[in-house]
Formats: C-alpha cells, sequence, structure tokens
C-alpha cells in the first residue's frame, strides 16, 4: 500500500511554484474560520489536553474548504492521523489543500482531477485503513463496502442524499460498521436547511442578477426548511412571496404564515423569480415555459438539477445568451426566460456555500460524534444510528456559551413535575 | 334512558322566562361560527346525505361554546343521537345551551353549577351509555372507566392534559376502549398553539392592559409552539422581544430566530413585561420579585396557573389594588407589580379563548375521528392511538379548498422518485 | 364668575349616591394613567417647583378621560387654576370627572348631556375666561371667536379637522389670539397616527369580530401614515395584506415596502377584511357591495364616517342581524356584508382609544405649548403657530430619558462638519 | 472645437485589439439593463416619435454604467446629440464605454485615466457647449461656471453632495443657468436611500465577509432613510439591530419600531458588526476601537469615507493582514477588528451599486426633467428648482403601469370634499 500511496501522491502531485503562496493563503482562511467557528473551537479547546483520538486513524471525505480544515485540525488537535479526500471533483480549495499539507495531513486530492483520478483519490484513501470514516454523500462508504475493507469501527454521514444510499446498502447487504447520521441532528438539519441555505440562496440570487428584491413577486417551490427559510429571508427584504407545495399540512401552514399559496401553474405568468427547494424532479418542466412571464428567472436551491428541465430549454434554444456570469437568457416563442446556473443549486455557484457559522454546528456534532464513536463502538449494533441526543444538546450549549448566552436550568421540582407531568392534577 | 334523561333535565333544569331569547342569541352565535368554521362546514355537507352517524350515540363533553355547538350540530346532521356535557363548570355559554336543547341535543348543564351539580352532569351522561365519547380533559372517560360503563366503542381526547391523564389510566388499568389523541394532529397542535394561543394572547394583553405594544420590552418565558406563537406577534407589532429557555436547542433557535436569549434573572430588572409559556412550574418565583422593575407586568399564557408564584404575592400585599379588570397591583418593597388574571392563562381570561377558525381545525378532527371510529373499532386495539395520517391531510386539504386555494399534485413519476430515492444517483 | 360657576355646576349637578365610589375609581384610573404616561410626568417634576403657571387661568375642552386627568393634574402642578369641558358629548368618563372635582377642577360636563347641555357647558368655560385655552376639535376656539370673549392670550389645537376650522376662521375673520398646531409635532401625529392607531385598530379587529388575523386578505384602503401602521401590523400578526391608493407615489412605495396594491374594484371579490383610513369619502359605495365576497367584514379607521356608504346598506337590508356587539350583518343580493361599528372609527369604537404612552406624547407638547404660550404670547402673531422645533426635540428627549435611553450627542467638530457641510470637499 | 475634439479623442483613444468584443458584452450588458430599468424604457416609447431632443447637444457627466448606457440611449431615441464624460475616475465600465462609442456617443473618458487625464475629459465636454448638462456630484456644473462657458440653457443634478455644491456655488456667484435638483424627487432619494442602499449594504456584508446574519448583533449608526433600510433588511434576516442616533425625534421612531437604542459607547462592547451611516464624520473613533469586541467587523455605509477613523487604525496596526479580498484584520492591544473596504461606501466595493430597478427611478426623473428644461428653459429663474411634483408623480405613475399595477383615481366629488376638507363639518 506504501508504494501505491507514494505513487499516488506523486500521480496527484502537483509542483506548485507557488505553494508557500497557496499556504499562505489557505492559513489566512483556515484562521478566518476558526474565529467564525466559535463552537468546535470550544470543543476543541476542552479536549485537547486530553488526546483522545490518539492511535485513531481517521479519513474524511469532503468538500476541502476552509471550515473542513477547522475540522481536520481541530481532529488533529485531539491527537488523530487523518486522511482526507475530496468528496466532489470540483469542490477542492488548493490553498486549504496546501494549508493541510503543510500540517502533516495525508490529502488525497488535486486540482481539477479527472473523473478517474476523482475515484482513485477516494480508492486510496479507502486503501489507508481508515479507523473511523466521515463522509459528505456516502461515496466512500460505499467503496469500502463494495472492497470489502475490513477493520473499520465506525463512520458518520452528513448529507441526506448520503444516508439514502446507507439505507440502501443496509437493506441490501448489511453494514459491516455502525454508521451515525449526522444529517439528522437537530442541530444541524434545522439551521443548516432553513437559515444557511435561506441567506446562501438570496446571496446567490443577488450576486447572479443584481436585481432588487423588494416589490417583486417570487414563486418558492416546497415549503420544507429550505423553503421556509427562502420564503423568510425574501419577505423580509420586501419581496411578495407565492408558495407551491403538493403536502397540504405544508401548504396550510404556508398559508397561515401570511403567504400566497397557489398550483404552480396559475403561477407561472405571474412570478418575477422562481426558486425551486422541493427535493423532487420535475417541478418547472416544458408544459410551464410557455406560461411564464417574459423575463422570468429560474433558479433552484434543491441538492440536484432536476427540478428545472434544463434539457428542454437547450431544445428550444441551443444557443442562449449569456448576458452575466451565471446566467443564460433562452428564447422561448418569443420571450425571455432566465435560467440562473444551469439549475443547479443556486446557494453554491460561485459562492461560498453556507456560512461557517452553519458549518460549525454540522461539524461539532461530526467531531462529538466521532468521538462517541471512539469510546462506544464496541457496544454499537452494525447499522446506521441517530446522533444521540446528548451530542445535540452539547452542540447547542456550547453554540450559546460560545455567543456568551446563558440559559436556564430546571430545578429538581421541576424535573420531578416533568416527569410527574400533570397525571394527578 | 328517556325516563333518567328527564329527570335529569328537571334536577339541573332552569326555568328562564327568556329562554326564547337565549335561544335567539344562541342562534346568531352559531351561525356567526358557522361562517368562521368553513372546514367542518364542509365536511359536514360531504356526508349529511349519507348519514354515516345514524344509529351512534355520541357523548361530548366539551366548553358549550359557539364553536362546540358547530361540531355537535355537525354530527347531528350525519344522523347521531347526541347528549353533551360540560368539561368546565365555568364555561357553560347559556345562550348556546339553549340553542342545542331547542335543536334536541341532550344537554346536561346549567349555568353556575355547584361541584356536585357539575360532576353529576357528567355521571349522567355517563349513564345515558355513549356509543363514542368525546372529551376536553379526559374527566368523562375516566369515570366512564372508574364505573365501568359497558358498550363504548371509542372514544377521543383533545387536550394535552386530558392525554396524560388516559396514559396514566392506560399503564395502571389498561382502556377499555380505543381512544383517539386528536390533540396530536398536526393539523390541531400546531395551529392552534403557535397562531391561535399566539393572538389570543396578545389580545389579552391589550384587552387587560390597553399598553402601547411597540418599543415595549417583553419577556418570554419558553419557546415551544406558544412562545413562537407569541414572540412572533410581539415582534409583528413592535416589540422587543427576549427569550428565556432552559433546553439549549430551542435556546438557539431562538437565538438565531433574532431574539435576545437570556437568563430569566438576567431579563428582570429590563423587561416591562413578562409572560410564562413553558408548562412548568415556578418559573416566576419568590425570589424574582424583589429584581423586577418598578411597574412591571406579568402574565401567564402556560395551561396551569402554576407559572407564577401567585401565593407569594399575596403574603407580600394582601390587599392589592385593582386599577383596571383583571389586574392587581402590588406593592413589593416599594415597588408595584402588575399581575394579570391572577396568574391564569391569560388568553381565556376575559377574552373568547382561541378564534373560531382555529377551532375548526380541532374539530374538524374530532369528527373525522369519531366518523373513523364507526368505521374501524373492531379493529382497532384498546390503547392510545394517533390520529391516522390521512384524517390530518384530509383536514388540510378541506381546510385548503374551503380557503379557495388549490395545490398541486405529485405526478406518478414524482412518486416513484421519492420512493426510489435518490438511492441510484 | 364664582356665582356663575356654582350656579353652573348646580344646573349640571347630578348627586351621586356613590360619588366617593367614583372618585376612588377616577383615582384609580389616573394613577394608571399617570405610571404609563412618563413623559409628561417628567415634564411636571421639573418645573412644579417654580409654578410658572401661577396666575393663569388654562380653559381645556378635551375627552374627559384618564389621560386627560394626566395633563390637567400637571397643569395644576404648575400652578394653573383650571376649567375643563368635553370635547364630545359622549366621551366623558365619569368617575374620572369625579377625581377631577375632588381636586378642585372646574369640571363644566356631565354624564350623557343633551345636545344644548353639551353646548351650554362649552360656553360656560367660554365664559369662565380662560387665559389660555387648550381644544380638541376647534369647538371651544370657535365659541370663543363667535362671542367674541376678550383676554384670551393664546391657544392650542391638537386635531386635523380642528386645525381645518381654524384655518377657515383665520381666512375669514382674523384669530383673536396666536393658536398653537400641536397636531403637527413629529412627537404627536407620526406616532399617534401610525403605532396608536396601528394597534388600537388591529385590536378593534380582534375585538368586534374574534377572527384569526393569521392567512386571512385584508384590503387597507389609504397608505398615509396610519394605513402605514394598520397594514404593518396586520403583517405582523401574519395576515396577507392589499392596498389601495389613489397616489401614485404612496402606492409605489407601498409597491416596494411588499405589499400587494391594486385598484379596489379588483380586490372586492377576494378580500377578507376592508379597513379604510383614506380620510376621504365614498371609498367603498353602493357600486361595490355587490361584488364583496360572503362573509366580507368592512370597517373604517378613518376620523369620519364617511368612507363607507352605511346609508346604502341599510336601504338594501333595512333589519341588519346583529350577532355580535358591534357587528351588523345585512343580506344584500343573498351574501352576507359584516359591517363593523355602523362604519365609524373603529379603534374608538368599544375600545380605549389610543394607549396612554401615545397620549402622553401629544400631551407633553399641549403641556410645553402652554408654557411657550406664557412666555412668548407678547410677540407671538395672531395666527395659527407650527409647534417650535425646540418642544419637538424637548418632548422626544424626555421620552428617551423616560424610557432609560440615552443618546449621543454632536461634537462641535460635527457640528461645524454639518455646516460647512461638503462644500470643501 | 472639431479639432480639439479630434485630439482629444485621439490623446485618450485607447486601440483595442478587441473592441469587438467588448462591445458585444457591452450590448449584453445595455438589454439586460434595458430589461430591468421598464419607466425609462416606457417613457421613451411614449417620447420617440415626437424626438423632442432634437435641435439639442446633451452633456452628461455621470459614472459609466449599463444603467447609464440606457439612460443615454434613451436621450439619443428622442433625438439628442449626446456627449458624455466620466463622474468618477473609477467608475468607467470599457464595455459600456465601446457600446455607446458604436452608437454615435461622444464618450470623453477612457480606463483608468490619470488625474490629469480625467479631468481634460470633463473640461473637453464643458469646451464642446452643451445646451443642457446632467452631473453626478456638480464637478461639470463647477467647471462650466469657473471657464464661464456660454449658451447653456440648464442643468441637472442628482446627489446630495452636488447639491451642496451648486448651493454654494448659487450663493458666491450666482447661477448662470436653471438646474434641477432631481436628488430631491421623492421618486428618487426615497427609494434609492432606502431600498436600493438597504439591500446593496447588505449584500456588501455577505460578499466581503461570508458571515451569517441571523442571530448576530448588528450597530447600525444613523436611522436616516438610509439606516432605516439597512435595519429593516438586517431585521428581516434575523439580525439583532441596535441603532445610535444624536437626533432625539429619530431615537424615538427606532425605539418604537422595535429597535434597541443607545449611545455608540455603550453598544462597543457588544456589537459583532457597525454599520456607519450618518452623514456625519468621526462617529468611531480612536477613542472607541479599545472597547469594541474581538473579531468585530466595522463597515461604512454612508457617502464618504469620513466616518471611521481608518487614518488611526494604520498608526496602530501598520501591516493588517488581509484575509478576504477588501477586508483587514488590524490587531489592536490584542484584539482583531476588522475594516471593511477601507472604510469607503460599502455598497459599491467590490459590487454594482444600487440595482438596476432604482437607478430607474433617478434616471427616469433625469430624462423628464431634461424634457422639462427644453420646454420651459425660458421661463425658470437661474436658480436651483426642485423637480416638479408632476415629473415625481409621472414617474410613480409609469413605474406602477410598468409593474402591471393600476390604481384608483379621485371622483370628482373625492376632489372637492378634499378642497373644503372638513371645514362646514
Amino acid at each position: 500500500m506504501k508504494n501505491k500511496s507514494s505513487t499516488h501522491k506523486r500521480s496527484l502531485g502537483v509542483k506548485y511554484t507557488n505553494s508557500r503562496d497557496l499556504f499562505e493563503t489557505g492559513k489566512l482562511s483556515y484562521e478566518w474560520a476558526v474565529r467564525m467557528m466559535k463552537i468546535i473551537t470550544k470543543i476543541t479547546e476542552k479536549y485537547q489536553r486530553a488526546k483522545p483520538l490518539a492511535n485513531f486513524k481517521l479519513g474524511f471525505c469532503l468538500h476541502i474548504t476552509k471550515e473542513t480544515s477547522v475540522l481536520i485540525m481541530a481532529a488533529k488537535a485531539l491527537g488523530a492521523e487523518i486522511s482526507i479526500c475530496s468528496a466532489n471533483p470540483l469542490s477542492v480549495q488548493i490553498d486549504v489543500m496546501e494549508f493541510l499539507r503543510y500540517n502533516e495531513i495525508n490529502v488525497f486530492a488535486k486540482k481539477d482531477p479527472s473523473k478517474v483520478e476523482f475515484f482513485e483519490s477516494i480508492i486510496h484513501l479507502a486503501k489507508s485503513k481508515p479507523h473511523i470514516i466521515t463522509d459528505d454523500g456516502a461515496e466512500l462508504h460505499s467503496i469500502v463496502h463494495k472492497r470489502k475493507i475490513k477493520d473499520i469501527l465506525g463512520g458518520t454521514e452528513q448529507t441526506t442524499s448520503g444516508i439514502f444510499r446507507i439505507l440502501s446498502l443496509e437493506s441490501k447487504t448489511g453494514l459491516n460498521y455502525p454508521i451515525i447520521d449526522v444529517n439528522n441532528a437537530k442541530t444541524k438539519h434545522f439551521f443548516d436547511n432553513r437559515y444557511g441555505t435561506g441567506q446562501s440562496t438570496i446571496y446567490g440570487l443577488m450576486k447572479t442578477l443584481g436585481i432588487l428584491i423588494a416589490g417583486k413577486i417570487f414563486v418558492v417551490c416546497g415549503y420544507g426548511w429550505v423553503g421556509k427559510g427562502i420564503s423568510s429571508c425574501l419577505r423580509g427584504l420586501g419581496a411578495r412571496v407565492t408558495i407551491t407545495e403538493v403536502d397540504p399540512i405544508k401548504a396550510l401552514e404556508a398559508h397561515i404564515d401570511g403567504f400566497d399559496v397557489q398550483r404552480l401553474k396559475d403561477t407561472l405568468p405571474k412570478g418575477d423569480c422562481f426558486i425551486t427547494c422541493t427535493g423532487q424532479r420535475d417541478i418547472i418542466t416544458k408544459y410551464d415555459f410557455d406560461l411564464l412571464k417574459n423575463g422570468a428567472f429560474l433558479a433552484n436551491a434543491g441538492h440536484f438539477d432536476v427540478e428545472i428541465d434544463v434539457a428542454y430549454l437547450y431544445t428550444q434554444d441551443k444557443h442562449p445568451v449569456q448576458p452575466r456570469p451565471y446566467v443564460e437568457s433562452f428564447i422561448i416563442k418569443g420571450k425571455k426566460i432566465n435560467l440562473i446556473a444551469k439549475g443547479r443549486v443556486i446557494n453554491l455557484v460561485g459562492g461560498e456555500g453556507n456560512p461557517s457559522e452553519v458549518m460549525d454546528l454540522s461539524f461539532s456534532n461530526q467531531l462529538l460524534s466521532i468521538l462517541y464513536i471512539t469510546k462506544n463502538y464496541k457496544n454499537l449494533e452494525k447499522k446506521l444510528h441517530q446522533v444521540p441526543n446528548q451530542i445535540d444538546e452539547k452542540v447547542a450549549q456550547v453554540a450559546l456559551s460560545s455567543f456568551g448566552i446563558k440559559i436556564d436550568n430546571l430545578t429538581r421540582e421541576q424535573v420531578d413535575y416533568h416527569n410527574k407531568a400533570y397525571v394527578n392534577y
């Protein structure tokens, strides 16, 4: 394996004449992110003396960003030996990569890899035999199962789509080690989806279109947590928001929250801008484009680019004009339809994704889940586990204290009252 | 039964010289409520030809209000034979009672009953052998279990505290028939707690205090659904809101929702008005009153009057002044502390409780749950059941259509997509 | 004068067997209002030693409410000799009247006066020869001009409609003394119209209708300060708000504030509740009622009851049902139209009008304007004057300090910078 | 003049090997802006047949942006002969410049001019003897006055600072022609300051800092229109906002709007991010930096960079780190202070300034004011004039109609009612 790895490193190796500069930039990015990520920093401070991760090899398959570097450096401070590969061929920030390499992290990644190179990196990491695997999208989990890599004690996964793949794996072949569903932590999905994606979607709209939000009619398709976050931000900036939904309970909630609720087709001639965030396919389809207002904007904030039928647009106008970066204007039956970022998730396009503060919540759950595995792997069943509630609460507690916020505690009498709960009233 | 009933009527009977007037007033109230309660009205229209409740005797133990009369008349229109008693000695609206009597409902209630009379009414109803019992607080359920009344096919319960009693009953002696926990319907607790209680608490404050909300500092103790509703309404009217919590995850949520989060004791010298809605006891205690600002207002929006230590206030100032209805001003160490409604739930005090539209959601769940029992009682285990999800969705669907709102439906491809769920991505 | 006054008292005099009780109630109301009216209380504290109003006879023609009693007692504390009559036959609170009498204020008023008695009271007050007149609606100003009462040094007026009458008087015959237009103070009309009327209109709606605000469609006719206040409160409680306007600039402002802007006729079939606040006549007319949704609610928040064509409604349904206090349901072409408070200003109906805190701002302007007249009447032209800006700012300053708020001051360099103003840049 | 001009063109002339590409990009930008600027487009459509600007030479001194190109092309469509120079050496977008040149506009500008070249361009334009001058900052107005250029019929100016210069000019030497103060149009300053700057400041913060807005404490210094816009947007995104003010009336307004109002020095240890928008100097000074929280962010949204004492920061830390573009981190007494954009106006930095829709309002006022001058210059006094109210209303009307919004009109009876105004009530 050693040979392979070194071969691998060579094959991925890039001589940066300016690798020192890259390191410096990466270091600045890391330091900035550290200041924004107060929760994981507090957790690190608490545990770094005890080195609870000493003697553990950790394998991370994540987007290589400044926030990830904070998680990696935290795990290192707790004593771990660490390898990392990229969860996505496009998401490697090479300055961060360089910063991690200088800090003796095994980085199996390069800028702009070919598809083959990308998968090779993940396989390399899998073969390096990590004890614990932290994944984003379950690619690494899939590969270690397919290749029957042994001696893995446990793992974590932080995306909805990754969890689906793990559930499928579990139902088909069973899992070889326990995996903790970090995505399910309240302090993760709750804040990430609502606040993080809400704000970053608005930012993506402002950046790509430069339009005034106030006074415009936005149609938000889907009133899950992401839709709620986006709608709330838009209203806060003076927009008028219409919601489309298929779930009557969510539709009713949107209605009583003061939004206009309609069928998509009824909104088509009125909306200035459409944002899909349903997690479903075929939201705005070939039957809908004709009914749009001339000059309408279309954006997707869902994870996959299946919500708007982009392929159809290209059949109707093969050479759309690009009036601004990330915007294509299609002419369909004499009307202009402006598509943002080819229907890919808008808050990542050309932006920085979620704010560091939101990643802080997710990665704090990751770090505490890794610690939890190191202590409990012997007793954990080989299946998908919820994040233990005490981890979720711990993250919230540290978050509050890092913001300087103190809260109340239950008295003994109150705990009793809660437990007896009215029964004797 | 006829004899008993007539005896009963005599024993509780009151000769109103003006019973015709009362009936007319009750009829107007009923008609007003019908117009506000579009969901249950639509459900009634749908089923009234088929008379699915014919041959069923229903027993209701509810607050006798105009909204209740809509539920009762709906059940009657569906063919049921109906008896009703009051769930609370203080909540009988006699005009509504008279209206129901004229419509041949067996009403076991009177205005201002003694405690003995109050319980007698419930016992009378129990003895009338209803097939299905609809309760608010589980008093009737308790009595039919204690007295071992037979032949009950099923029941429903709509309050949190009633559910606790039923759970206690279930764990001690088992249930004699299946009971549906209507309180747990999303379309009930969700809208009721957040929107209903939010608005009616604000109304109670305006009514009892007459103060300007804008610019004042409100401290809301508890950030559950009720606390969220109240805080959102207050902010919407220009108040500054501080939240106190014991649950770090809720505290974090309040923080990111833009509220100031503090320990109660830190808020005491600053708050203009305190509203408790924790469902806990001992929120504002004898140790806290001294630290309040001179002239502070105290109100409780929780179900029980245990959140503010009212008893202590009376030990410190035995004869508080009553500057306004429902307000008492205590002088404690030279400072004025204004207590609203003796610390009892503010939105019911001197008000009309929840708006009819909110009761419409709850009672539609009740009616559909009753129908569900008539069809499924043979197969239902004798235990507490969740409201079936299809009832919850049905209520939401009818609600939307009664507001003239249309929503989208999943296509077959979308259903497939959801089921396969990314697995093959 | 003494004789006359005592005669007057006899003629208006009512023997309350319980005048002591009335006094006690009035005293409680006064004391409550004092606590809410911190600005005028602070001003009183500042000046009461110097007694700047000693040797001045003040005549007030105001609504006799608890807030007015605070103004009156403040003027008394500053040394004035005071007479008061009621500005409206319906607005006398007799407990407050009794409280004032016990405090040696000459009260020319009685409960439920006939029209003749009402005007007689004002004439009595006019004849008592006050030095300074404080009016609400300019009735007293009109009478002293008509009757050519001499020796008046100056006056104030606080309503828009009163100002119109004074302007008319000024243009026709000239004024006999300087009058200060307190209505025009920024700290008066600004807060009063926007926050005071906004909140109290919402309160009036909740009280008379008992409806859930969230999710309903409200049509607010007019986007002046009152319309802005109402719209903002409604949105804050979860309503959807549509604005109608005739002024394109205000319409544009409403649009960019995120409201739906339409012609009235386009809103008729959609609105759940209409609120007129234009200051104009004929907003909802006989041509409009037919187009309303069955069950629509109509309310007026404008000063006069000319905005909704109420008279026409009575021609179509002579005996409307009264399902709730202050609500009449007219049947017009088979549809129910619910009119609130006969189209009179909703926030006063059955309510307490503006919160004390808002009256505090207005009455502080009144008191400081009276003081201003005592010092400057010799130099003031006999015409209508704006409230001097230093009074406006003084009120704001005392308001802030009474709320415990400190603000910054300009440095000398900043004053210079402002004066030179960029000229040399 | 011809020679000079051609010389000038030569001296400024740049051979772009890719001028065709620049033109194409400029054209796309122009076309995008046209679609966003519906008001000026409607006005152009209305007048372009009549060519009311034929025979007029117009001189524009503006930022050369895509929005400006829309104004220029509109004036051209109305028949004018046009010259343009840049109002700021840094604000020339060369693709737009190239697009204008291809459309036969005389462009006196080049990319990155020296200071001398910059002023030369303006002088060249002045010497080209325009009939009407449209200015941004009054540089061109100053120069034509200083150089006593003759035959100018009138002019316009759209910035606050430009107006100050013109007032100074007027008071010292008098004006040689009438100038219309476009800045004063309600449809300009109102929307521009509140909505435009509000949104673009938030965008600038998100872009430069990448921070989560929700839950953070922002201190907004100044509660004028800009401060109101920023505060409202921040609150809409979940931030907690504290206001500092020197004007007690504005401070009171902020308080009743629900914001926390404090002295700057009391906010220093608590604020996460400070935004100055006072139009004053010395808001955050050397005495304040020490008191800031470690890691605080400082930004300025005021026109000039005099609100934060940036110079002092450089004396304390000569080599601040640049962790992100446009951000400098100063270490002062062990604490990090993050300054954005060197204290220059944040919404222009690295952004696109105000959204096109906001410029549309301003430039529509410009275009209609130019038309107004062509018709009325003979009768206009040689002084600064307000924008005529009918222009302001016209812009609002066209804006509404371009958004598809219809509003009501006053009836004859209503006009009468307004005129008689209550006098006879």
